[in-house]
């Protein structure tokens, strides 16, 4: 086992550049599933592995920053760093399932169903979802600390939050009047912005700070990406996006694109990122890492 | 809100009746699951309740009674109580899905992708699995204990239990040879007695003392309640059992009646019970409540 990215040592109090925080996070990503799945040789602790590749490890970032700008040391950060990138790993498992959104690809590569089974998809999420909840458990924090980042977690990922936001994405499907630009809102909040911003709170939760800045933050930067996701449906590149554009136009799904029109969806997203930047104001400038994570997300091609 | 079920009262110390336990257990899930839900409309919480009706509520009573034999309240117990079965009841709901077991049938009613949908049937179960979770970290018991449920949980559901017995049960389906009776036996130690034991063990965990003697407890009642399930797969009655049966011995699916013989499985099933009896000795007559629980495994008719 290598346990080189995880020496008991502050995470460095210089600010890193959000390059190199988001390779961070997703090396203690690696180390910690390998370690937690070291026992595990079947179809299913491959297809968790699987899953939890390729991604940006936006979430992971945030979580690693969190804790840095808390005084916590990378070893106290890591199982919530996995922690949060394998919940999102099981909720896009599953949201690409036949059943659900049906996509063939994800991140550039086959979707799980594809690569395995259908079968093996729904277990990998579902185990990966117990992973998430073993990792949250064994950080060396306090056991309050733990319990409140199990809580908010599980409130975050279940039927208030993003599971309820996938569903009512799958009812608006079939409903005979397209949402509004209020319960698009309302509806991405649950989806994707409730475990965006339980990654943003964790350091603080972690340290038994209050977490209400980074939720702010979190709240503002969670509906940012989401406007940004609708845009990149619009003018990305299949190829360079990793997953199916035009998608969600295509299929007459109302987007804040298509709400808003391009350029205010864009004015909108910008707007966001201000906000989000100064939620960091009482952090001063050791939040520049975060506030360079929030304009990224608006500028991003991928 | 009825609350009715939930005053902080100690469990009745006098020994209950298994029946009354049983009762007993079945409402507090049925009054921990409405409040949790009590916020939500749609039909992803509808389908969680449903998913969680019509059972036993053997591991609740479990989770009951280990919490009473340590002297701790049913408002302290009855979130965790609730949370079992909300765990075993995710399990259920994904193990029927079509690209798993495929039935229709489960405790008498249709299944949640047949009543609802595919897409439903995942969300919801997913969303149990979250609730579980929850509800464990909301007990009004020390933060400590809050967390060794917690991380005991998820490693009793996760890749290592109930999900790797899953994926085992599914591989052994296409696998050349059929399973001997140590895989099958490792395969639902996995598989179903992973969550019977932690429900027999919670109790202890939550008042912070030795789990050994319910661990050893639960995990002699796990098998002896899976070997009856395969003899009920034989000898019982589809209308009675509330499931298709002679479903597993038709597929050629190796089971401790296909590997044992009938009047061995028997054999078995009632020597583990006295295992399971034995391993309660330290309780002394208070535990009479869990061995007339054992004894009804091997006599159950459904």
């Amino acid at each position: 086992m290598n346990d080189g990215a995880l020496r008991p040592a502050r995470i460095d109090p210089g600010n890193p550049s959000f390059d190199e925080a988001l390779a961070d996070a997703r090396a203690l990503v690696d180390a910690e599933l390998r370690r937690a799945l070291a026992g595990e040789a079947g179809p299913i602790a491959q297809a968790m592995l699987y899953a939890c590749k390729g991604g940006k490890g936006l979430r992971g970032f945030l979580v690693l920053e969190g804790a840095r700008l808390h005084g916590l040391t990378k070893v106290q950060a890591a199982p919530v760093v996995a922690a949060i990138e394998a919940l999102h790993a099981y909720s896009l498992i599953h949201d690409d399932l036949p059943c659900m959104d049906d996509d063939d690809l994800r991140r550039g590569r086959p979707t799980v169903h594809r690569a395995w089974d259908e079968a093996t998809a729904v277990l990998a999420g579902d185990a990966l979802q117990s992973l998430a909840f073993e990792l949250v458990c064994r950080a060396t924090i306090p056991a309050e600390a733990r319990v409140m980042l199990a809580l908010t977690l599980a409130q975050a990922s279940g039927v208030a939050g993003m599971v309820g936001g996938q569903a009512l994405d799958i009812a608006a499907e079939t409903a005979p009047e397209p949402l509004g630009l209020d319960e698009v809102t309302r509806l991405q909040a649950r989806k994707t912005g409730a475990l965006i911003t339980w990654a943003a709170a964790a350091g603080a939760r972690m340290a038994g700070a209050d977490p209400a800045p980074l939720i702010r933050y979190g709240d503002a930067l969670g509906l940012a990406f989401q406007i940004a996701d609708d845009i990149l449906d619009i003018e990305g590149d299949a190829a360079e996006v990793g997953k199916a554009t035009g998608k969600d136009a295509g299929a007459g799904k109302a987007t804040f694109v298509g709400l808003l029109g391009l350029e205010a969806a864009k004015a909108r997203a910008r707007s966001l990122v201000e906000d989000a930047c100064a939620a960091l104001d009482p952090y001063g400038k050791a939040a520049d890492t975060l506030r360079e994570a929030a304009r990224f997300v608006t500028s991003r091609r991928k």
